[in-house]
């Protein structure tokens, strides 16, 4: 040991004997918008198993990958998906460009904000429209689109920006996690370049983490500049099935804890805790959040169109995972209440 | 400030103050193969600005992405991309549940060994070989195909398993930038799941950085465990303008470095650093492998079959890239020589 490192050594000694005193025995409770009771305390119980060298349930760092579904998961999903909102504004910001659409469906419907006409035009009305307000454009061009709605737009329920409306709960739950080594994903159905935009600032997961539905894309040489541009072909739908096949694709390791909380989060919850044989030990986690509380945001589940929740609902006793119940598990939904 | 930080404090400033004089003014040189000279000092300017927050060139931590190709970058990839020898093997693995390749072409001219008849059925035989050796079994069983061979297989010329044909410069490289926080990616035309399997022990790139070309994958559910299995389907060509979408696709961020050896690392060095306006005063680094040591490795370059370096060597000068001399710049090229 150099006498560098014995200096350093001796340093950290003297802190790491001084500091149980500094805090008064009270670490301050990494999750304060949880409700103390059963879901609170498995969540603890995983992360201090997991973490604890001298466990049988130890997990090394590089292995404790947690991945969360985003609609629903992380912020709110009704009365539509959010993306959902900014499509349709989308369109409405490129309606110029295209004075067709006046009298071309499924756009006539869009431009004239009827919903229930648009929604008459099924699911290849709905993936028209999305693929047009997602593709065309360069990335930056699209980045920009998502910033521009991000500012301006908000619920039409709540009135707060859509960004806001993210479940204090888990963005407690996301940090709790990283403090703990845990590599933190979203892998949701959503885009993932829409997700991008806001991810890191809102959510603490940088782009990298991000594993959404991808659009191809193409490489162009604009002006002197190789450029990316979004092509109106889908290379991944990350649901359902598509979510294991998005995280083997883009991840490459299977990850002990994944949140979610709907159907489409199903394959994902089972790929994630499904022991593979006796000898394959590791503790995991599933985990769906169960919209119940009306009052403080949604409450929906087996038959909502939206964030349908049922299949998943019934298997989770015999799969083990937990269900957290929001109205009776969480203090506080969004951000700022009391 | 606690009474606990205001000591870890004391303790740091007491230990920097002190620091100098332990290692008698010599940091430890981190790039011990490369040769005193303009590349290595290249390299280290690029990293001492990029680090330095008094710097205009000052780059923050999460942007610090680095992206460097493997065949010919990382390891030799000479006479046969060592992935080709991987799908050779596998077919004659795969050969005793196949008994009509005994009559079939391409899959003959594999079995009898004979590499030119191979070569004459052209890309779309070789495409075929690729898909076979590389689809059809589960997640698992293709990383336990990869261990088996990475074990067993050697190389022809040189008798040495083939991930020890790694670049010991390249390693220090990767190392050097992993210190000053850079999060550094494999970006290879090579298939992502052939790489995955060894990246993280030989080149310490965790399987969540590399990017390469993909296959499809399907989740099917066998013996009650959700189950990856690889299509034989290709989602991303990782080579040429692949490699900026791979790296859209999967990062999200523009890297700040690239490295490379070949045209197929044009469109990655171009889209990492083409100035996108006078605005973008980023520092950026194109940094390209030159293959000129026919004695300790290979000399090839505009002429070869597996990695020809012919228009990004044209334009490296007017994009200001860095082109290592193997020869002239490395004081050894594997991990062990003198």
């Amino acid at each position: 040991m150099t006498g560098a490192l014995r200096l350093l050594r001796i340093a950290a000694l003297l802190v790491a004997a001084w500091l149980p005193s500094a805090g008064a025995g009270a670490a301050p409770d990494p999750l304060p918008s949880w409700v103390a009771g059963a879901s609170k305390s498995a969540i603890v119980q995983f992360v201090t198993t997991v973490t604890d060298a001298g466990s049988d349930g130890f997990v090394p760092p590089a292995e404790r990958i947690a991945t969360f579904d985003n609609d629903g998961t992380l912020w709110s999903e009704q009365p539509l998906y959010f993306q959902g909102y900014f499509a349709l504004q989308q369109i409405r910001d490129m309606a110029p460009d295209h004075p067709e659409w006046k009298e071309r469906e499924p756009y006539r419907s869009v431009l004239a904000n009827d919903l229930p006409a648009l929604l008459a035009h099924g699911k290849a009305g709905l993936m028209e429209v999305l693929l047009t307000a997602h593709s065309g454009m360069t990335a930056d061009e699209f980045v920009a689109s998502v910033a521009r709605w991000r500012e301006k737009a908000r619920h039409p329920g709540t009135g707060k920006p859509f960004t806001q409306m993210v479940y204090q709960p888990m963005l407690e739950l996301l940090d709790y996690l990283r403090d703990n080594d845990f590599k933190v994903y979203i892998v949701s159905g959503g885009g993932v370049d829409f997700m991008r935009v806001f991810a890191e600032e809102v959510y603490g997961v940088p782009p990298e983490q991000v594993v959404g539905s991808t659009l191809d894309a193409t490489l162009e040489m604009r002006d002197g500049i190789p450029t990316i541009v979004k092509a109106p072909k889908l290379v991944l739908i990350d649901d359902k099935a598509g979510k294991p096949v998005g995280i083997y694709r883009h991840i490459g390791r299977r990850p002990i804890l994944a949140g979610g909380n709907s159907d489409g989060d199903l394959q994902m919850l089972e790929y994630t805790t499904v022991q593979r044989s006796g000898a394959d030990t590791t503790p995991r986690l599933g985990l769906i959040v169960h919209h119940t509380d009306a009052e403080r945001e949604y409450a929906y589940d087996r038959d909502s169109h939206m964030g349908r929740l049922d299949k998943a609902l019934d298997v989770a006793p015999e799969r083990g995972w937990l269900v957290v119940d929001m109205k009776r598990d969480w203090k506080r939904v969004y951000p700022g209440e009391q």
